[in-house]
């Protein structure tokens, strides 16, 4: 390979770094790469450093010693996490959206992984200081959003099913009460899904009286996980019932949605503890 | 903002592209953000696309006219590539994910992000050349494998629900046998979810016999959908039966699963059409 040149290593390298987010990269593999010393990388990196701070989405981090290296931190600016969860809030808010029980069409939406990756950062954004091991989800809707917050923070991603579907080994199941429809329910989870004591961010798309996120943290004590956070999209905030849970963050809340009327309004809500 | 260098602009061009992978950004974005002319921009981009280049993981493409811009593509190299799925393969043909029904243990593949982007990037670069326009799958386990190959295509995802579970307005249902299991079951779709004579890229995790695939063929049938393609993580080649489809593309094969001997083996297969 041809000698590069300091910019095309600095263009390189922010390739190299932002394919693998999260993930600590020696910086002798740079080296052995460009072809060059490893003080030359670290003067790169320098440069590449004050490149990405300008831009406040998503910076690096260097861990010097032996075990170090550098990695690609993603992150989203408060500014333009707002912006987003305002476009969002616009669009939920369409009277086409009014689905039959209360409930939002969003699954357009929920499937969109151009949407979802903002989705993810803003969650990983909110929840990073909590430490998490493993984001957890219940299928279905829940699955993709909780699977970029997962690659947001670098951390695998755990699904419950419902029902008592599993086939992998011995699993655990409990049983719930959906909130909306007061109709007993089962969840389920393989035992070699999660360890036990491990941190656990839980993550779903809608929370209406949270029956079933009292049923998530309920299956997490069974497996000794530490649940360090909750995070949904959408907060129904339709009725005076206080919810089954606290403790949660949603990124937008429900006002009002009444079927007779057409009308539906859906706002923004960035925690507070969005920490960028 | 201070005026940037040219090797500080590389990065946050590199940056913003691929935060947005396929998404066309206009030339002059860059020279207001960067308080410069659209011809340094320019040149700064054959740089940056030169830069790339020598990754073979991802390049630029520029589309010139008033409606031109420049947009990242995301990719893997073949090396790359083969070399991901020979890991992967080891790691499935270890006898500890033998499971009950001749099924292999895969979840936590299947909810690895890391994971999944390389098999993302790896069935975009097979099923690129037909232009999808969306990625269909059907539930559970699919669903993280299918969204993060629409990611690497810039595409929206769509899941076909298992059972009549469909609560948004109209929808298709259709039965479907089961092929493993020789049961009817159900799959359904709502009727908003795709518009006639779209292309669809159909994705699962696992093939054995195809009844589940012909079933979702047979849906898009009904949605006057055209299947450009179908890709599937592992197809099982441990009976002589023929499968129920045809023309569907595995990344690796199930050869052998024996639960007497406990001896599973899974072989790599990267499809001759894998296009880098």
């Amino acid at each position: 390979m041809k000698k590069m040149k300091r910019a095309e290593r600095m263009v390189a390298i922010t390739q190299v770094l932002m394919l693998k987010p999260n993930v600590l990269t020696p910086l002798t593999l740079f080296a052995e790469r460009f072809g060059t010393a490893k003080s030359t990388i670290s003067e790169d990196l320098v440069a590449v450093k004050e490149s990405l701070l300008l831009s406040g989405q998503g910076h690096l981090e260097t861990i010097s010693g032996a075990a170090g290296g550098v990695r690609y931190i993603p992150e989203i600016s408060k500014e333009e996490a707002t912006q987003f969860l305002n476009m969002i809030a616009e669009r939920l808010s369409d009277k086409e959206r009014i689905l039959a029980g209360g409930f939002l069409y969003m699954t357009d939406l929920l499937f969109d992984p151009a949407i979802l990756r903002q989705l993810g950062l803003i969650f990983a954004g909110v929840f990073r200081p909590q430490r998490p091991d493993v984001v957890v989800t219940i299928e279905t809707k829940g699955i993709p959003l909780a699977l970029l917050t997962a690659e947001a923070l670098g951390l695998p991603m755990v699904v419950i099913r419902s029902g008592n579907k599993v086939t992998e080994g011995t699993s655990v199941s409990i049983n719930y009460v959906s909130g909306s429809s007061k109709r007993i329910q089962t969840m389920s989870l393989s035992r070699r899904a999660l360890e036990p004591q491990q941190r656990v961010l839980l993550i779903d798309d809608f929370m209406k009286a949270g029956g079933t996120a009292l049923g998530m943290k309920n299956l997490m004590a069974e497996f000794e996980a530490e649940v360090v956070g909750m995070g949904v999209l959408v907060e129904a905030q339709v009725t005076e019932e206080p919810k089954l849970v606290d403790g949660y963050l949603p990124l937008l809340q429900l006002k009002e949605l009444d079927m007779n009327t057409g009308k539906s309004l859906v706002v923004p809500r960035l925690p507070s503890e969005f920490n960028h």
